[in-house]
């Protein structure tokens, strides 16, 4: 099996301790965290190969995100150095009636500013066969649209599969933007969470706009999160995977959250996992239902699970054990 | 819309950290925490004007307590240092089957020492159109009824709106003491929470006892805290107004709780802002019970919401957001 | 009323601050815990005296481990220095979805190398009335089947009541030797705890299983824990009794999680306490229930529960008020 | 006495806890810090009216920075918000042989890109006699020259005196371009520190540059700080003034380094508050070297020191005395 | 060896973390401290037994209180609880030229409110050979001297060695007083420090002060530390004492200073310790100034020392050592 | 240039916070160490490829061990899981006369049981130039000896350099035990530290001591690490090399101690990238004294120091720069 290949930005993200919001905080914790860079995380923890490509700050922060993923035996060799500054947020977790909420400031930062020169894509994917990436990143805007295009076409022609995290931020590019955006990518991509966002007309069914999408982009295989947050530490969650097979769902699960951040990214990387090892999409649909419910257990944006974390929670764990 | 001019005692809060006992604690979370002080903190974070009035022990312990209003722009021209020691109080959390404890060591303070002739009203009032205190001022003997009496009198005389919080608390007076020193006090009194902890008769309904208090005192609206505890960390809540044009009812929230302090305070607060604000009883209502609610999510006694965190809340948010 | 004698391992336990995991973890709580140490200091707590028989290494970590028993003022005076290690733990609070996860690293410390002349008995029980081990001892092998073995004879032979709670392990030991090594013991057994856990046969009634091994050991009573875990921070936990007067059984109860530990171990010093001050089994399961279920609200493997507090938890509270 | 306004940036400064590198850090301690509002914090603390102009990003942190200079009583009714990003720094403390470290990350923030018509200078100006700002101001580029140049050239039509910090940073223009920028705006200070750093000749004695750059911009008082850095912990420091009426020279002290940032603007505080109060130069050289010794005491870049502190200090003080 | 019985208040102790400003603090370390509780726990972990006679505070605080002495075994049997408030002060840590600070919050506490008839102190010195107690218990006025009178008669009756050390207080009375107030307790005293600073006359030598005093109150042991500050955290620091057979005097030892409290009870606690087991005065001097010296390297009030760690230091360590 | 193979023992350091000891510490930073990986680290920071070959315990401690090598971009291949336990450590930092001190837990780890075919040293070696070992290894006994004799042969037959650092630990084994386990492998040895502790007769100058051993054993660079101990907290430091071309000094330091473990690591990991790059014996002897030097000012055990930070030291900086 070759490595999956995540590009994207990695930022630096500012947490207040415990329930402390953001102007009561005389402390913030430090983690990295990107959507693409969790899934190249997540794949590690699930016993995958992974490599993260990016650019970072060549400065202390900027080496310390390296090191968090290399941490990981994730692949950076294609994380490379650039003088700059490193995009980061601050994260305030939400708890009970109160909502999280995320500050951002990632305008102008070392990855935003990249240049197409500044990739080789054939290097990158000698070893790969899987290529991932966000609708964040064509959204930051910059040559990112173009270095994204020169990227999916070369994987596509190297026969690495291509799959995108939609992932509309209404916060960063308008709808109109996005389908326009969107529309040069998807033709590369195999697998696609989210097109729903943007492309679902108006009380059309889910599985018709999938249909529509598939024959338009040639897209295989659809993926829904579905999640209904109950309080700011509470919430539902399933997924529902769509592919010329059938649709699938997992079941809802009904979940206390540590950290709500990084679920998708968990739940995506968990869908790589099944699908690269031949899993039917049932069984593709649970595990990363799976993988995305015990994220929502653990601090940071970082899947830990490991393959045999997510069987005995499939094999009917509640969390109520205690392993010893 | 002139400012609140809240009066009582600032106290030193000493919390242990997350859920450990305070015979457990290796450190303790230094805030600054009384009813009449949050109140006039959750004005300004509303968007209101406000001033607290009280004394402080001239050292760095009572300098700190000083700088935790100011820091919201809460006026401190009338918080004033004297020699002497600053109440406190240890406030053990609660946990699921476990209570929270207060401990309280307030005994001496430089604020129940006050002497009359330390408060010179007319001035306090200058620049105010309301004036907010609550039952445990009183309670702290001394000159404390004294001093209340002439400010209420002042405020009445000077066309402020006086607000009370009755706020009975059986370990400082007995209900026997309670009612004399309040029944000098509410016939200056427009808006008024928890009379009927003193007043109320027995097998009484609740509207027939403001209807009574009403003729009695003058008090124009009624204020009842609706809460029922499933849990230390885990409550229903809601608000009831009974004013001349009738009783309205806020819906009962069920609430995951961070902090149990400052509640009632909080919405204390939002009453009087959306009061001021000329909302009706109803909203009023709506208001104010979304200002507590969200305090239980807040850590410390202080409320941060926001008017817009507040319409967020009433607009059908549970929490589940993130905002972005 | 004499003294509980307690005979078990006391460990160093290191926990990761609030959720994070062990590979998270910057830093690690530090507390000290085992089954028998955890009775003996809820029963000190409940108003006991209690001693802890073991030994503990001769360094700044055993010492510590001797401070913490002190503190309560449980009687340490047969808790020996030895030269060697002090067994450890490393406990990852579960969260949600997620479960608790236990890593042992007890194997060589100066308890397990333990030899019988280390303990003289009969000085040990000179003031005791009770005998406290759990089926975790026997396990760790070397001479504590021996010691144990002894220990029970004088306990019996003294007129000291022999307590114990098989506590089945399936890490340390297989069924079958376990059965073997409680065989020894169990006849000198008056009270006992998960019993059934070893000698119950397929599809035996509980009352029928506990009435067979009555025959066979002279067990006066059984004890029986009844646990729902909901999620890893939310449990069913309630307490049946069984004796020769009938089959006694505690509410359930629905209880949040801080710490999963020690909750087995404070029931049992809450029957044991309720037992010795000649409480009827149905007051005695209920009070020894209550106890563990106040135990799951605080933190580490001790519980701090008073007489006072238990009896509040059983006059209907359910944690919602605040104690002022 | 009037006010003394300070115009410059503040930003969020990000400090690993003790000694730890940026690379080792789990968390970093959260302060606001910029030369101006240092002077504005240390000037407060001694007993003046401050106030500090500025733009603050309209997000949780740069309501955290109004609060924190709230916190100490400085006039922010000119410290205003705007959409934007938060100036920040990270700072990694020296220890031993290990220098500090402060990586900058302020491009593009609210503060920069303020315009001038953002800043009314007569209503800025309207109650003070003093106004301050450093030569980092109008290294930031962008209207910054301008704003300044608006801004002292008001003062000076208004008699409010002009003091500047040129403060000369080497990664942020050229000494050429620094000259340049200066020159503009010396005519209208008349307090200067740091001049000689742009302006002095080769080999040139210190009191002919100050004597030459007298005569050439009309600055009445010279500030040379004189420090030696014995380590990243330890350091001689001292001041010297040189005025019309002479040269002064405090003594050098010895210093321990607890935060090595602010102490210069700690210094430049004493000064104003010395030079306002009509105190000779060598009282004033004394006080504010004082002011300035102390800094180093304490974490963060705001000076706590009072009056009497300082008083205490000079009267022969090394530190050695416990307050009782 | 008997017993040293050790009478006086045991406060809370609230200290800043590391070298941050009470004003800074959002956490306060909690440890407990009192003159002679340190002297007890010092006793204790040189090897000797001591008791701490004294009255806490019937709540968690008071309970942790009695929990932090018995963790060193000292004997708490007369330390008895009482309705009413702890004592308290805040420590703040000089650092460099910045003094340190005690803020004292201790009037009215459950020990000062004591009365004569809660000590027996016949039983309470039934195992005691020594009774310390400190000069600022009587200055806590009260029942205090009478109390202290009658301890000290009794003990001298009882032929119990009574040492005390003056530690004369400022703030707590005038020099009047407290010669009045010491004068009738020193006729019962054997070993005692600090006498010169109220007996001494302007200008004599410390001998002859000393030698006037044996004659006057029959004193047989002077004890003189010798301190000078160098700064806040460093100091030379030695020990002399005056007996009948001569004057010897330890090294002078140049130290870094961890936590400036305690130190003079650590070193008390060392020459109870030396004198007891029978050393001369030059050694009892020199192992006196060692636990006094060992003492400012450890945070809090209590010496932790062993006779082991002494003779350790004593034997020429400077601390450089790393012992494996 | 080639790799550098690091053989040894990684293992859990768990260190009280600031200055606090074992028994007073409630909480333990989690970090990881070892001479050698140490050394492996130090190298990668300074710009070297390296690799470091051990066992580790497979469970979330383990991991934590082999995430926290990773980081630095260690190759840890051959870095394998075995089931067991992990070593460690308890680490008190020293403070002014307060020695440090280190309470070992290592025995019976699953690096101290590896077996020989756990390693194969041809693949190992593959890319490697240099291997590095200390002593400490072959004092943990079990097949250690005879699997560091197969890697240096190993390393001598394939042309890889051997340095060992003796670092003679009494606390391990004997010097006579030590001297034959010694003399075994350092035939093998071409740059060796530390000889001289096992292997120096009575009086011999020192040059004549690494002569004799030249001769005897072939080692063509001797190092010998000066320190001399001012206190726990302040030290002098330097190294002398003495090859056939002579003897070389670097200049002593006088440095301020924030982590006194790893120096000596750092120290050899920085000759050794020295002497890999063709330096000269007294540039080599400068670098790997000013990589020591600055390890002192860097908490736990690893170096971060890049070379640019040496060479900074080197060109005359105390520390005292503030780096912007």
């Amino acid at each position: 099996m070759g490595k999956t290949v995540c590009f994207g930005e990695l930022m630096l993200r500012l947490t207040p301790p415990a329930s402390l919001l953001l102007r009561q905080a005389n402390d913030l914790n430090v983690s990295f965290a990107g959507a693409e860079a969790n899934v190249a995380v997540a794949l590690k923890n699930l016993g995958n190969e992974s490599a993260f490509v990016s650019k970072y700050a060549q400065n202390p922060i900027g080496e310390a995100s390296v090191q968090c993923l290399r941490a990981f035996g994730v692949d950076t060799r294609f994380f490379l150095p650039a003088e700059g500054r490193m995009g980061l947020y601050y994260y305030e977790k939400g708890a009970g009636a109160r909502s999280a909420r995320v500050v951002y400031d990632r305008a102008g930062s070392v990855f935003v500013l990249s240049k197409e020169e500044d990739y080789d894509w054939e290097e990158i994917f000698a070893d790969a066969d899987w290529f991932h990436f966000s609708g964040i990143t064509p959204a930051l805007g910059g040559e990112m649209p173009a270095i994204l295009l020169t990227a999916a076409k070369a994987a596509a022609g190297m026969g690495v599969c291509v799959s995108c995290d939609v992932n509309y931020r209404a916060a960063l590019w308008s709808k109109e933007r996005a389908r326009k955006g969107m529309e040069t990518l998807l033709p590369y991509v195999k697998v696609c969470a989210g097109a729903e966002d943007l492309f679902a007309e108006e009380g059309e069914p889910l599985e018709e706009t999938d249909a529509r999408l598939r024959k338009r982009f040639g897209i295989e295989l659809f993926v829904h999160a579905k999640r209904r947050m109950l309080s700011a530490t509470r919430t539902q969650y399933g997924v529902v995977l769509c592919g010329r097979e059938g649709t699938y769902a997992s079941p809802m699960y009904e979940l206390d959250i540590v950290d709500r951040l990084g679920c998708g990214d968990a739940m995506f990387a968990g869908l790589i996992h099944a699908y690269k090892t031949g899993k039917g999409l049932a069984e593709t649909a649970s595990f990363a239902a799976a993988v995305g419910a015990l994220k929502h257990s653990t601090d940071g944006d970082f899947s830990y699970a490991k393959e045999a974390d997510v069987y005995a929670f499939l094999s009917g764990g509640n969390g109520g054990r205690v392993q010893r």
